[in-house]
């Protein structure tokens, strides 16, 4: 069963909702500094996705993943707005 | 609905999964290249949606990110083997 | 003595004027392909300077770190051309 | 003449010593932190390049490429330890 998966997802696209006050979240704040912010952020986490793999940590290579995947949802929420997540 | 995510991920889990031969796909030919390989295109990807951002060309950034979560999905599918993917 | 750095510097200059053909030099070709192969360039030998250091190879991480600079000089030649490379 | 860039790199030759106390200076910090650090940096200058060529903004390219390289030489002076600057 796949259904979890679906439900992060959906969980994800509420919290990504750009429409949130500029302190209520790390997010929100993330939106409030600009797409600047976030693209240095999507830099960030791939040279640190990169290094974990080296490290060959796998804990930290899902962590650092998951927190490069957070960061790219954010972008595609502030950007290109899809139907889910707006 | 979001069962269609769920579908979509688990059609990726049944691609990467790393048995396959290291001529008949894509990704069986990365997974043989080795981690240095994957890692070099997650870098390259991450690179590519920074620069698609920047142009504010929407289509390319949506392109961009699922062309690194692909390359992130590579990754843990042969450094994690996490339970759905191998 | 220092001088061998600034000759190195001064012949660098001189090869990375960007006059010449687009068929004439691996640079020229990168002039010619546009701002975003070499932004492509710029990222991948970033990622590539990470992954040696992780290694622990000292000849690599050298090697990278002189190509990641080549490519930000030819950046910096297309892009600002300051006084000594145009 | 060049004599000036030969006399810069001599200047951070000197002042990328690894030798200085953990709270001296921000290289000195750096260095402290260990290899990590120091590459996320290099990923971080190397994203901000990128961004600073799509903004077409002269005086950014220039500022995050020599922050760039000055990263990649705190590298090299803790990793190769290059003739000149250990």
């Amino acid at each position: 069963m796949m259904n979890d998966n679906a439900d992060v997802l959906a969980q994800l696209a509420a919290v990504l909702r750009p429409q949130a006050e500029p302190d209520s979240s790390y997010v929100a704040k993330l939106y409030h500094k600009g797409l600047d912010a976030i693209l240095k952020k999507v830099g960030e986490e791939a040279t640190e996705t990169v290094m974990a793999a080296k490290d060959g940590d796998k804990d930290k290579i899902v962590y650092e993943v998951a927190d490069l995947w957070f960061h790219t949802l954010v972008l595609l929420a502030t950007r290109t707005c899809a139907r889910r997540m707006c």
